[in-house]
């Protein structure tokens, strides 16, 4: 049984054909034109149909950006795309004859790694994606956690400081602030100013890249073992072990995977974020402790598990 | 199928009969000496024997403050009764012949709300006991979550301020210090200094129990209209709603339903929270809120979960 | 005894003769180049030129906004105008043959205040322009402080809130970013999403306005009564009060005056921020209470302080 | 010209004679009675007479804990001692004939450091005692900060964390909470559910000292390389450093001294305070950087800044 996973972001649709073991047999891509829904679908459609010549699909999973509506048929709302209680899988239906299920792109990343992945062997996880902003998926018993209202997992609008950073989202203090690519981003320009003295290889690599600062920027120094940014990963790490500690007195998970740029890091975030986990679990001793390990699934995630999700 | 329900606290144990519509047909009670798990057990067995004469019981539920191990058949820990990895349902199963489940008190509490109680309706729910402490529970699509080593929805220990109020927990900041009849107890006290002009009543209240002011003086003193109370209580359901926005994020449940003493207050902390809620409600406006009410159960609620949760 | 105030904004530079009570007798002003340091010092020159016709001037202060040098003869640092380490005073010197002293521009309207307008019976008093930013002044015992640096009463950068909004200056929960015109219009741009529904007046304003909403909106919409600006200017308020109670336990000051644009909010500022100061006051009843009121020298304190101060 | 410094604590009275370079010539003591203030009036009477036999003295300084009067003649509010509105100085000169100046206890030992001490070469200076409290005192331009109301430098009730640490005073997130004696024993204490593998040193001492951890067990132990209390001090460190950032921007002097029992533990302290001190100071690399020391008057720099204080 082979399906098809679609994986519209806001710049490209990237498609594949994923068999029942998660693997990716076939794929294919297109850019995406965030202001015309219409030739998304067209695009959608013709990965489609360029993929399943030559393989039985018997269903398309659709994963995208944004709230997707509890019955998984449409997307209520979409941050990048021009959706708003947009019915997505009936308008793909017109060019699709097999069943479709739209999804958000952070639950399907998640589930991949569940199935497949990080968390293959667990029952309950949960998936931190720190890419740009910061995406969850929640897996418990098997399950993916949609939430009444299909909007589940929306980790990163937990709130971690009162009267904190600014967000995107209109509030303040949101965990993705303090945790995410945009996160390390301010944390650096900030650093350029008040730490100017340890900031050369930021400033250098910022100089080459067109002038700014960026997250990918730090992650790359420190790779290389920059202080500073070694210093601002470890910071960010902090505060990914710190909303851990909140996750597990209220979800008791036994795994959770990192993802996402800031997670090529590696050892660096992950020891951070383990100590701070574990500096703030309640009741530590009393209970055994969640693990906290890199993904594994790599950007085709995203694919694989809206592939998957159209067999659940 | 009548099935008997038991909540074992500090201080008493009480047991009823509870049909299949969570009816409580006949009740005991004991007294608890919480230094000797064997009186307990002799008690519970006591209360079960007292109880089955006349009904056909088919289990025996049995709820316990503490964490309660992955498979339900026994107390890793317990913070009143000596109770350390202890194999309470071996130990009951020897006076006791049916089917024996052990769980926590606040997600029993929780299930009787989520079946019989303000949840009825619901199929996913978060209950909020705002006693002494803050206990939770929650429901999602129609089961308990347990988590995967049994400690799920110790959500009074989610951290809400940074560097904030210590808990007994060892850890500062967490919910229940900010959300609790303890929070309350602590807000008055530091009234009756830094607000004295506006602390009368609550001063008359504690010098007629005994001395000193607590949770439930400004409770009581609250529902009579006294301004400071409402104010303090106030205060509490806003933090209340500020967690509900935090759960919301994380699970997206259509339901809170909010219990314990300190919810005598009614309307006022319902408003509070709710406003509080609303205020910090990610993305609000592009998906349904969720609904905060009272909890209808009352003090039987421990006695009815445990029971219906022997059946399921 | 009169002397010529001068007060060198990033845009334009105001000139006057200022007799002893405090009088402007005469103004004059010109456009600022800020990237010409050269071009400022003939505008101030000609300024000087032109009002010392007609009047026995015995000496010309001149404020800026940056930091002083310690023996007030040149700027140390300035945020708008190219100035580094700059021997200001040397170079006004070669054109202006009366004594000459420099300023930071806040210190020379808290002065103005102190000795003319809302503090003129006050020994000691701390202002605060709230304008873009949050500026600052103390007046101790008759003194103004002018730190062992030169750079005391920089009060907007008071860390309010431990990881908190990030500032300009690098660092995080600075107090001028919770409380002065730019704090108000990143309240109002978060309020346009998160309180939709009540943001229309600012959504008007906004749109006659060129398109993005501005603090500036946000007092206008207060004066006319619109409850979401009347709510925004209330929070500012609270964060006033705060830092006022943080400066009460530090200084002991008997007046706190408030001025800039925030300022024209008039009692709606004003009494939120006394409010939460006596919220939060430490030993409140054990001690008489700092004043707080409103700002009276408006626009010309600036050049009316610097003109004094070269007296002192 | 030598003066008498009496230094009356919760439980003793310590009085000296110095002379003006601030040597102490003769001492004696005595006990307190707290709630006895005639008592405490005929004891400082008492070490007066005795010492003044032998030496020409021409004053009386009289340090205590609480808020003094504006014009140095009595007590506002004592914490330990019941003073209300007292005029200790009247009551004092019914046995003293020399002239009598009262003065808070930190503000004396301030001005010990000041004038004989760590502060000796600096002209403005601030002082924190890291006692049971934090005490504070500020010297300007030479002078003693004393405010309009005789209670500046409370420097222990500068909130740093809004809703954080209780403190006694009624309100929350005050500096004392984080940077004191009293913060070590509850962090402490913390630790010892939160990191118990690593507090068998911490144990160990307070097992044999009567069972409970205290902050002095903490500054033990950390000058014996305890890795856990070190870890406990450095964050002292790190909240005193914060708090020094803060007092920067404000006052901008050129000098902190810290003093107390907490500054026992030395370079630790001190370097955690500097790092944590130039991490948030704002404009960084645009101004001179204050200096941290410890203090070098010991125990009876109470006396002498009371000494010396009469002849100011």
């Amino acid at each position: 049984m082979t399906t098809i996973g679609i994986d519209i972001g806001g710049t490209k649709i990237a498609a594949g054909v994923v068999d029942e073991t998660g693997r990716v047999l076939a794929q294919t891509r297109r850019a995406t034109d965030a202001l015309d829904p219409e030739a998304i679908e067209s695009a959608v459609i013709a990965c489609v149909a360029e993929l399943r010549s030559g393989y039985d699909i018997t269903g398309v999973g659709v994963a995208a950006a944004g709230f997707v509506s509890p019955n998984r048929d449409g997307m209520r709302f979409a941050p990048n795309i021009a959706w708003r209680d947009y019915p997505l899988r009936d308008r793909l239906a017109r060019g699709i004859e097999v069943p479709i299920v739209i999804e958000n792109d952070a639950n399907a990343a998640g589930w991949a790694e569940f199935r497949f992945g990080a968390g293959r062997n667990a029952r309950s996880m949960v998936m931190l994606t720190l890419g740009t902003g910061l995406g969850g998926a929640i897996v418990l018993d098997d399950r993916l956690l949609r939430g009444a209202f299909g909007v589940a997992a929306e980790l990163g609008h937990m709130r971690v400081v009162p009267s904190g950073h600014y967000c995107g989202c209109g509030h303040e203090g949101c965990w993705e602030m303090y945790a995410s690519g945009r996160a390390l981003t301010r944390a650096a320009r900030n650093a350029l100013i008040t730490d100017e003295d340890r900031a050369g290889r930021l400033r250098e690599l910022a100089a080459a890249d067109g002038g700014k600062v960026r997250g990918q920027h730090v992650t790359l120094a420190a790779a290389e073992g920059d202080p500073l940014s070694r210093d601002l990963v470890t910071e960010l790490g902090r505060w990914v072990g710190a909303g851990i500690a909140d996750l597990v007195a209220i979800l008791d998970p036994e795994l959770f995977v990192i993802g996402g740029g800031v997670a090529d890091t590696g050892d660096l975030v992950l020891e951070a974020a383990r100590a701070s986990f574990r500096d703030q679990l309640s009741a530590r001793g009393y209970r055994p402790e969640a693990q906290i390990v890199l993904a594994e699934m790599g950007s085709e995630a995203g694919i694989v598990g809206a592939a998957d999700l159209v067999r659940h």
